[in-house]
């Protein structure tokens, strides 16, 4: 048949974030791929902003000093946390027993979650269309215009299917 | 439920073209959506170019004279009925009975494949990453570069979920 790409084992990555969109979007995969399926693996990927390029020693130590450094680490933390028990709330009311992974990644969210799927060989990816780039500034539209949301990049790069989803008040 | 997005009888738009790779969204489509599912629609969409600006009494009228302009839609015709075959036989091999509609728009690509999708109250768009838009020159490449492609501009504007999916080779 042609464009045979069944498979009755797959491996779903969802990348989440602290964005309600982000939990629609694992919803959205939980009706789809898991309410009659139980062989199918959900990744659940959050992947936390890179580490201050300051060290205690830099020129400008008086801003991120060891106590500052440790605090942003510590918030990391509270917000891997934080996000990874959303997300089993929202799984944990299906009613289907779902086979879970958690992967916590660290650095560019773009890079990092094409680098998870391509090494996990994940089926498909699903994220919000909005993830890891909220717009907070002038500065941060005209860099997602210019430069893409990093869906955009990951629809563009990795190799499985890619499924966008879009928070409703958001549409 | 946080993010509760479940329906039963979900509308799938496929948004297929002469490629390899948009009948791999349709088969993408049928296993992911329609392998427990009956009650789902798939919606084929298919979009022929915008007729020629010029008429036939345009300056340039002998390019585009009426026999030209009959053959070009006689073409654009066979070319409908070729790629919706060719998706017949994708889902016909497949062991549910599903629900098909088809729906044949035009205009740009873009624009229609939105339009549908927002007409038909559609539940999540499927499409291939380069459908509509295959590069045949560096202009082409230039403007994919510069304007995105296709499935970029609809996973941006349609509500709905958008599924994008590479044909293996292409990857």
């Amino acid at each position: 048949m042609e464009g045979e790409m069944r498979k009755t084992e797959q491996k779903i990555v969802v990348a989440v974030d602290e964005s309600k969109e982000s939990m629609d979007a694992l919803s959205w995969c939980l009706s789809n791929f898991f309410s009659n399926n139980t062989n199918n693996t959900l990744v659940l990927l959050y992947v936390k902003p890179p580490p201050p390029v300051y060290s205690s020693v830099d020129a400008a130590g008086y801003m991120f000093s060891a106590d500052v450094i440790e605090a942003m680490e510590q918030y990391g933390s509270e917000m891997v946390n934080s996000v990874m028990q959303r997300a089993e709330s929202v799984y944990r009311n299906f009613e289907t027993h779902i086979n879970v992974e958690r992967v916590v990644g660290c650095g560019e969210a773009k890079d990092v979650i094409c680098g998870v799927v391509e090494k996990l060989k994940a089926d498909t990816l699903v994220m919000g269309s909005h993830g890891y780039g909220f717009i907070k500034s002038k500065f941060d539209y005209f860099c997602r215009v210019l430069l893409g949301s990093v869906s955009d990049y990951c629809a563009k790069h990795v190799k499985c299917p890619v499924v966008i989803v879009k928070h409703p008040e958001e549409k």
